[in-house]
């Protein structure tokens, strides 16, 4: 029987799980879910769309609904207010709120009897992974999170509310020099403008100051102040032709010691090269909804994250097989 | 409470988890146990000696059996013989074999209420981890394992076994241009030759025929014949001096399309970079040890393969720590 899924919230994410969906043929879309009137909404496949208020009249008709809104505004009460309902899969990313987060779906899920897994995607989520194995595993070392080369959307949006700016792309870059020294099983101690440069691509109005608004970018607090920051000025038929995408990416590594005397140095690498952010966060959720209804199935609720699923749960294989070609 | 730990066999990967205990402040290593005469076993921190014969008498005394075996001749029938008596972690690695050795296991588990957790290490191990993941959010891609550069002690043993050689190491190394086509996103498909090169360190007795030996090992079936395959003739100090750790790593590598016409594609790369693969291995089998005893503790039991294992129960941080800390 296949697993019926319903998508929350209809932006770059929906549209990313509404492709993935068709990559897994034990899985079905039962429809969309959005906040605007949903005769002005085409889904790319054809995909039914309702009105969010109509998702709890269809509780039975999906058996995992993935959430797609933001971590700000909606997640926060979204999450907990639809595990009363459904199991569900969100992509919850404020790292300090997750505690917070998911103690309030605990509480719902346990009173529905409904499966939660919050903060899948890849950071949090497969970098996550990569750091609690690898942690587990050489207790003393250190580990080291780089993101990029890729697009911030927060810094882009930062950029595009400076008077002048029409238009910006800004990419997190890891300093190569810095990623060498870490790849070489050192354990240095790192400043934030040692880890990570930022690169500006912008399109300012006619007549904008540009020179002021590279000193405001360059200045911000936050946002790029503690960074060394490149501003580059463009015209906006180069930001579409060259800086049309959201790739994004970056590696998590971690290095320790083992042996007499802690001679032996070990590096455990894990790393991301993707070319659409959302469509790559999109395909983690989906394989996670898989886990959410195996697991509901079997009886388990509450709210989990990527920590708590065993691996077998996430593959369209069965165990056998998975045992037999994969491990 | 601490959890304890005894070592049964005390090779090179059995030193390793004596010396992986030490790095993990929540496990004691009760003792090791020999086919020797216990007498003539001295431990590298002084962890008291047993005969294996003395195991069973010892069952109450331990938590969780580390084997550390081979996994030719001993795995296969000590593994179910002691998941009798005690939660076991083993390192089976005839990857083909697995499946039954499973399935033998688990009958015994099933009636003797333990948790074993079988094919412990780093491939069979982590790097099935990486294949597992990997392949569940990129249904749609390959996935490549390359090994090394490292030693491969069976293909230093085959080196030895010829006539005229005195001692040999022999180090598998991934092809750089094929690792890095890989890398850039193609999915070649490739033979053994296009993989993977052998390098032979090898010590000739004076007087040997080294031209000989150097076609003996290049035409050897299996082991040499189907591998670009060079031969380096040393002294046994150049040997001792240059080639005496035992190094190894290397990458799993998948490569997926996303969206509408699968126009995107993503890497996902998980490197390990050993100076000590048994040293390492060690590592992974003494985190696995923890799962072992706490899934024992719940209940649980039954052989396990890594697949089976949530990340959450491999550290030694709880899982509000975690989530706080590492998600």
């Amino acid at each position: 029987m296949s697993i019926r899924i319903g998508i929350y919230g209809y932006g770059n994410l929906g549209k990313g799980v509404e492709l993935a969906i068709g990559q897994n043929s034990d899985m079905t879309l039962v429809g969309v879910f959005t906040r605007r009137d949903p005769s002005s909404v085409k889904t790319l496949t054809g995909a039914p769309v309702y009105h969010v208020d109509d998702a709890i009249k269809m509780k039975n008709d999906i058996d995992v609904m993935i959430l797609c809104g933001g971590s700000a505004t909606d997640l926060p009460h979204q999450t907990p207010e639809l595990s009363q309902y459904f199991n569900v899969i969100d992509s919850f990313d404020t790292h300090a709120k997750i505690p917070v987060h998911v103690e309030n779906v605990d509480k719902v899920c346990k009173e529905s009897g409904k499966i939660t897994i919050v903060s899948v995607g890849w950071d949090p989520g497969l970098f996550s992974l990569a750091r609690i194995y690898a942690g587990a595993v050489l207790p003393n070392g250190s580990d080291y999170t780089f993101w990029g080369r890729g697009v911030s959307q927060g810094h882009s949006d930062a950029i595009r509310r400076i008077e002048g700016v029409k238009n910006a792309k800004q990419y997190t870059v890891p300093v190569p020099s810095t990623l060498e020294r870490v790849r070489k099983g050192e354990n240095p101690t790192l400043t934030t403008r040692e880890k990570h440069t930022r690169e500006c691509y912008v399109v300012a109005y006619d007549g904008a100051d540009k020179e002021r608004i590279e000193k405001e970018i360059k200045t911000m607090p936050n946002y790029f102040a503690d960074y060394d920051t490149t501003v580059h000025f463009i015209s906006e038929e180069e930001l579409i032709r060259d800086h049309g995408g959201i790739p994004h990416g970056g590696v998590v590594i971690r290095n320790g010691k083992t042996g007499m005397g802690q001679m032996n140095n070990h590096t455990i690498e894990f790393s991301l090269k993707l070319d659409s952010n959302p469509e790559f966060t999109s395909s983690v959720l989906v394989c996670y909804a898989r886990a959410a209804y195996r697991l509901g199935k079997e009886g388990v609720s509450g709210c989990k994250t990527v920590f708590d699923i065993p691996p077998v749960y996430l593959s369209p294989l069965d165990r056998n097989e998975l045992m037999a070609t994969l491990l």
